[in-house]
């Protein structure tokens, strides 16, 4: 259940309202003036509640819930229990965001800075910023109008973030241009050195890191993610990627626009992600390599070789996610007996 | 050695009262009376230190300890070198553990708040809170006695934090509710967004999180680890688990009580732990999955599949252990020769 | 393009210098004379900049390129395109980064205390410490000459940081003795407890963890990178060490001199790495092993033996890499058709 506390509900709304917000038609039956109080899971709905069913495998909460209204595929309506109003769409994922955005709108804190803040007289700040207590804004930095920095975030010299850009509590950001609506999430940290060394056996040169990171608008980048610059040229996130909590990128990575990177994803140096690329949580991507248009990484997988445009992969080395199920298949069969030629070596450890 | 400068000793302590506080029975000759000034490894420790044996793999450091008194098991005691006292006990890593706390108890600094330190005027204090240097408790939130922030942490508005609670030198929680007794380490992630997007050819639509984060009583949460809230219901951690440094845990996973979660775990959103479950380090197990009652995971696996109550599995995708073991006997033996139908290929690089 | 907004140059410079600085010899042709602004990525530099070539998959790039000189090797020379200045070197990438670190020396802010930092009174620093906004150095910790503390980063009771450390913004160390020109990336956190429990059905008991964290001199530790204290001995980080971001090293656990750990990397308890190992990018290592002098583990391996020394391993669990690209080839063909005694399996989901 949604805790007032935490966050408050700006309706009632009617259900002819959240049909529209949500593009959704209504189900037959359904009360256009009915009013919601707000949204919820469906296993702890109730009458004035609006829930949604994506996930097939909810069906049976779906089937059971007492939530009044529910944001759902045509396909699954005749599964609804009785008195459910039914707001359909093909989307009803996306639905249920616009639904859940209009019962709880963005807070933010009224403009202003902190005494406690430390911002540098050369900063320039936009409109209506907001600079929590303890966060630190450095030399030449500039704060796009309404950009919000929670308690003990850090801006670097010079470093440029965009209108309505928001920096997580304890995050730091440093040579960096952050376009706008970007949201970096508590403790990520941007634009540090990336890991340039010359090997050697006499010891270890450290190579300046002369880069930035260049990130695009409406961005989201997770908490504790790291993100370093570029080394000569720049490390670039594209507009609108989503980037989840613990992520590594590494200097002189392109990211393309769109691209979706799931927890604990590492991309190591100078490698390319074209637009709409998807990497499934803890993917490793090896350096210097390319990864094609909407091409897709399966959770787990370590990509050792360049990925075609489309294609889907999975794996140590990663192939396609074809033949990794059955590759997958054999293996679990042979788990099952002993394998060619084996005398029973039953020792390894992992 | 123990370090006096970080770790001061409450000793001296008598050997049957160290035997009283270990729930240990004294080895044949031991001298009641003797005194021990503090704890030591097996290779470092002198006449005046106990140190412990569990783990057989240093039973010749143990034979060979100059030690003055040892925690070890009934069986090993025969490998005791001559003059050692014996702290008898089926479990003497838990003994070893109460032993050193008797000499080490936590050091708390005295209670106050540092002039540096933000507290909003709506947050309420429990009796004896330390708030050190430049950490920030936001509007409406709750401490409750003895709670302790270290320097810089970020406490958001209406958090609560239980009796004896412990925040990290920047660590952050926001929209959480966590027990008593709760030692979240520095740079800890509570209560950020879940990674909720309706995804679209056309843009990615962000999903309001409007859950919360529920953490039990005695909870361990580790240095930069990260635990997201809830998207409409809650993110819940149970009683007593230890969670070890760079977790991530996605939004809407429940954690059963007593679990443990090594280094580098990563959870995705809405699968379920019963109580006991054990996972190794760096294991990754896919959404909306349920893992039942003391299922383990070795280091390093992939679950991508339910994991029933009690059983352990291995491997990426995760297979039940014994099976997992043989394929990789199996797989060492194919590694040394030419494989079924290979013609050589000699290029998977990784 | 290097932006002279965050890194300005230190030039023009003069060819024969930068030979000198390089280590490098003059191709034919070359003018001593000729003076250069700065360095550039080849594909990005103009006839004012230096570049240069190691990885020879950027061979076109180097062919194409209009950079006015480039680091080089000998035997890639005849590749140049008409008009280019070669630096000819055997080491192209070393001597790289002693060019652009002449054109681009550290910049250190000058010395001072920020009056929002807070310094315990006991605490003492060296001439030219930099201590930055919001900062705090606990009772009793020593900061050598020159140490710079970025913005928010916390330094615990009794800490030692050795002459030219730098600590990044919102990192912390605690319980550690960092040797000289140590340099501690933003978010990193030194020092907290060891993941120590001694677990037991009806609760886990916590191990005090009383040792330290010693740094040697010349170590670079990544940001939001988690090394945790010894629990009776000591963490131990060699010299000239250098750790990539979210790493994750444990308990008492031994890393020897100018060993090389790459993002994501897991190291166990008390395992112990002689000088030179290299670890590839999210390579986790069981506890209690020991890897020999110059051992190097793959991308992604899983280590759960002991590494002799040279030997290089890849793969879950990690066999010699011969043998695991030889695995590898012979799983892809496995993939490509039904295994043995497979009867079409399609379904191990990833």
């Amino acid at each position: 259940m949604v805790d007032p506390r935490f966050h408050p509900s700006a309706g009632p709304i009617a259900l002819a309202r959240l049909a529209e917000i949500a593009g959704a038609t209504l189900g037959p039956g359904a009360d256009p003036a009915r009013a919601f109080a707000g949204v919820a899971a469906l296993d702890d709905a109730g009458p004035e509640h609006v829930g949604f069913l994506d996930n097939r495998r909810y069906l049976a909460a779906f089937a059971a819930s007492r939530a009044g209204a529910c944001v759902v595929q045509p396909r699954d309506a005749a599964r609804a229990p009785p008195g459910m109003a039914l707001l359909l769409t093909d989307q009803p994922y996306r639905g249920f965001a616009l639904v859940a955005r209009a019962f709880h709108p963005e807070m933010r804190p009224p403009a202003g800075i902190d005494p406690s803040a430390v911002v540098h007289p050369t900063a320039r700040l936009g409109a209506g910023v907001v600079i929590e207590a303890g966060a630190v804004v450095g030399a030449g930095a500039e704060l796009g109008a309404r950009v919000w920095l929670e308690p003990n975030a850090v801006i670097g010299a010079n470093v440029v973030v965009g209108d309505d850009g928001r920096v997580g509590a304890n995050a730091s950001i440093a040579f960096a241009r952050v376009g706008k609506r970007v949201h970096v999430y508590a403790g990520a940290r941007i634009g540090e050195d990336g890991f340039g060394f010359a090997l050697g056996p006499r010891g270890h040169v450290k190579v300046p890191q002369l880069g930035r990171v260049i990130v695009g608008d409406g961005v989201e980048i997770g908490a504790n993610t790291t993100i370093d610059r570029g080394s000569v040229s720049d490390t670039v996130i594209g507009d609108g990627c989503v980037i989840d909590n613990q992520v590594q990128i590494a200097h002189n990575v392109r990211v393309g626009r769109g691209c979706v990177l799931v927890a604990q994803v590492g991309i190591s140096g100078s490698t390319r992600l074209d637009d709409g690329v998807v990497l499934g949580g803890k993917v490793g991507v090896a350096g210097h390599l390319h990864l094609g248009a909407g091409a897709q990484v399966a959770a787990h997988a370590g990509v050792a070789r360049n990925v075609p445009a489309g294609e889907v992969v999975s794996g140590v080395p990663a192939i396609p996610i074809r033949d990794f199920r059955r590759l997958a298949g054999t293996w679990r069969k042979m788990s099952k007996r002993r394998g060619p030629g084996s005398s029973g070596d039953d020792d390894a450890g992992a």
